[in-house]
């Protein structure tokens, strides 16, 4: 089940200290230019390297495997990876029996049977997230003319980020944060009416991304607050332009031209420096666990080109399907 | 597009004016017990019926088309129905000029080239989760001995919801609100570790029910201004049991086997009985649009029986693939 | 798993003695025409009433609940059924612990663990493929241009079709046939490199249709004995025309504008008046079977309208596939 | 679309003259044994070395990038590749503008509007089927118990394969085959009514491997000459065991349990050492084309192992599903 799309169709393999992390692209246009320099920026954004994220790092240079000659995909899947570098797992040895709380240690454990990778939180890990970024560079391509960004808004539920950040890291704790994204000038007509709805496609995308615990579109979780009168957006001219966007930029599950905006909510790096309570599957007894080494003090920071890849690669699927079906009859 | 799910897979189609709503089951496992008056308590409630709804009604009756013989599901594929009444569609010819705001006359319009049956809403109708509450019904009993509750728990921001409703009606206005969803006693494991993840079926699902604003599981959007040490929630037993619940009942993408617990947010109605601006396609002008007609007061009160019931599908579709990858090596 | 497609999605659903028939169109470009009368020429094909068929009845006349408003393709989804009439289903009791030799009904039986409809066949019917006829309607109007048809080219190993079915009604007994279908100008470039070729989405449907037992394409099983100077055919100019067509229109799974050609070898019906063997799993006793009614003598004949329909299908899919991928880049 | 199954699912992907070819296996039961060395007897042969197969070469020796620790699949996809060794590809720049006849440089270059890899066939390359192997290995594990063998039974139409490969060598020309292929002691139940029929699955698995011009079950195209009271298999006991298996072991599009039997024709290699006439797109003139290099001079002799490993493949994702909808009720 790992792989989303119905025309342009995205997988992701890999774990974190396993040899290799990658991706494949499967109904990447022939003639769309793939240049091993084109991720580059992304992944760097990916790395983060400001304080809250763990120290600057060379990114992980993407290596095309397939479906890319002479700098353009060829129409065949490209598949494109990283090799994982020589790393010591020995410390997550310890968490096959004492799973840590908020990580995929224990359910890793039931849903696999005992066979999960469980060094660096295996297929779990943040780092697959890397393959998205990769697929996201790529579909932003076929959603020309759109303009994607996503920013944090708020960090530990303040706005002044950078001093949250600093509060979280002088506690020695992590902390949470909301991204925001917006598209501008998205094609209108994208979106299926009821199973493929835009808000469907990009809330199953984001929610693949680990440590999101909620999405919300255009006035969000307010509007349950709000009147019909005030929340509806009344319609301005004949491009469909709106005077308000409580919608966010789609009606009934369809973009409807204005831009798109959602808002998703990342929940605190769940490796932090406080020592936890859990349980310890061998002892069968309540234990403290101290989990060691460098972590992201506010995963979030991370957060924004991964939000960003993963609406391209929604856009690029929803485009596609409504070109297969459409044709030349663009709305 | 219109199907959801890998194994046990579900379709809708019909139009609120047309001859008939309906729904395809397939992969519903043979034996499963099937009778009419199963799915009679389900449309009741989605039929509501209290103040602020409007009123009540006989829910449409289903007829099984295929699939079920002697009370019980054979393994083909189960279509059922419920044919439209005649109704006077001729109010709705004025939105294909001039668009209700919040509505999706404009993205219909739009996406479809004008060829879109716009009465009653067509496709778009809310009418259509008819066929979730039909699916969600022979969903829980694959789903077996996991109670699904949903309830509002907010209506405009205020939790004395029969007053906010009150409120609301003698405005002329109509008002969002908030369900909470919780499901006891599910099987462990549900939930594919990346694009087919819990939350990514589920917000699949909801976002395909007309009307819903956002969804966040566990302590959602709050998880953003939480630190780690208080958001982890620490294993306590054998069976995985947590001390608190910030995850919902989810690490990883996969059900820890504690409570699910979600929220989605519902926006008012789009049909109100305040005048609003829109744009007039004809006369290229705005204009003062009244909606007429009897319209719910706030949709969110009809709605738990359809968050059950679309939750459920995503447990029975995961709960299919585990078995089928899985077998009988039970977590 | 009853669906093909991948954004122009076939469902069938009914039963033989059920209460109805049917089919789910998804992704039918909005603008389609469609009227209930362009299905008769169809449906009265399907019906054969010719020698060797059973005798002429009127066809199960199309009921379209959805998707469909004022002679267009709305976008949604299109339902389209037809009802069963009262039929006397007590004959078929007797087999279901008595399976007919040829027939699905120990199959069913084993799959569906005794709860398959076994009325006339149930879902096994050759009475589902009025669904694919329909679908196939619909898809031709998507293949603008190309010219599909199929015909009965033997019987019974003999191309004196005529006699050949009068020797086997003389005989009491059933008769094979071969089909052979031809699409003229069909579009280049139709079929996925690997698992979705031309002939992998051709064949996956064909063998939906009961009693195939092969199919082949161009030259068949002839080429397994030819040498590969023979075999190839020469490109002669620059349309891409070959001046044999022993690939029979098809190179590395991907149509190259020339005639498609493919044969399927259709078995005789299994349902015939001579009496015969088989197993009663009541009894634990073999015994001889009469099966009575009236039944085709050669279904075959009734097969050149399904094989054209599943051809239109598959090639409806792919045409859109490759559209939402290549966009206006037409090859 | 180059994945196939629903639960069992594999992608291919690679060219061959690129960096790389591969395979992603998404869905394997974790605790499948997976090892390096259980893929060297299939790809060796694969590979051949008998005479009318391409000179022996070490295979391609497969490198785990993901899904594997400690000799077991851990549930995550598992993704597997083999490096391509520099090659000289500047023999195929001429067939940019002169397709070779049978070969699929021509509907390449229309489909992919000239960006195709065309070094090798690129992504065409019968190289690819290498992954086919590889999937087929860990399929087998899944389909415990089912023995699958191949073997080539007629070359160039004559039984006495030895001597028709030395005649077509002899000629420096290249010549067609068949072969068969049965599965003793399959699963009964495997295979959906309609759209994932047995043989629907099968075939479409069997159309992805390049050079397959049909596919026959059981009594295939002889069928269509036989009667119905000479083709039906009488059942004989309880285990469903038939007197005769003109139906291949399949009724109704599911398996009964009896042998498994079909055969595919293979066209004679495309390229072979006789001059032959194409069209040359430059000078828009007809030329002949000498196809230089080692061929196969029978690349039948090699398909065996590549049939075996894509029933393997059907029959994996079939019980899968079938598990996931039936769950422990086995037939």
């Amino acid at each position: 089940m790992n792989s989303f799309g119905n025309v342009f169709r995205v997988s992701v393999f890999g774990e974190s200290h396993g040899p290799s992390i990658g991706v494949t692209i499967d109904g990447c246009p022939p003639g769309t230019a793939i240049k091993t320099e084109d991720f580059i920026p992304g992944l760097q954004r990916r790395q983060g390297g400001s304080r809250g994220t763990t120290s600057r790092r060379e990114p992980d240079l993407p290596e095309i495997l397939s479906g890319v000659f002479n700098g353009y995909a060829t129409g065949a899947p490209v598949t494109i990876i990283a090799r994982n570098k020589d790393t010591d797992s020995s410390a997550y040895n310890d968490f096959i029996d004492v799973p840590r709380p908020g990580h995929a240690d224990y359910t890793a454990r039931i849903k696999y049977s005992g066979f999960a990778d469980h060094r660096g939180g295996g297929h779990f890990s943040g780092r697959i997230t890397w393959g998205l970024v990769i697929a996201g560079v790529i579909a932003r391509k076929i959603c020309d003319g759109a303009e994607i960004n996503a920013e944090v808004t708020s960090v530990g539920g303040s706005e002044d980020i950078e001093s949250a950040v600093s509060k979280a890291l002088a506690e020695n704790d992590s902390v949470g944060g909301i991204i925001e994204c917006k598209v501008k000038n998205p094609p209108a007509g994208l979106g299926e009416p009821f199973f493929y709805s835009f808000e469907s496609a990009l809330s199953h995308l984001v929610f693949s991304i680990p440590a999101i615990r909620g999405i919300e579109f255009g006035s969000g979780f307010a509007a349950a607050a709000m009147k019909g009168s005030v929340h509806n957006d009344p319609f301005v001219n004949e491009e469909g332009k709106t005077s308000s966007n409580n919608a966010g930029g789609i009606n009934g599950g369809i973009t409807n031209g204005n831009e798109i905006v959602f808002r998703v909510a990342v929940k605190p790096t769940s490796s932090t420096g406080v020592p936890q309570k859990t349980f310890n599957f061998r002892t069968k007894q309540m234990q403290t666990l101290k989990v060691g080494g460098r972590h992201d003090t506010c995963i979030a920071l991370r957060m924004p080109v991964i939000i960003e890849a993963v609406t391209a690669i929604a856009m690029a699927d929803l485009i596609m399907i409504h070109r297969g079906i459409s044709g030349n009859r663009t709305p």
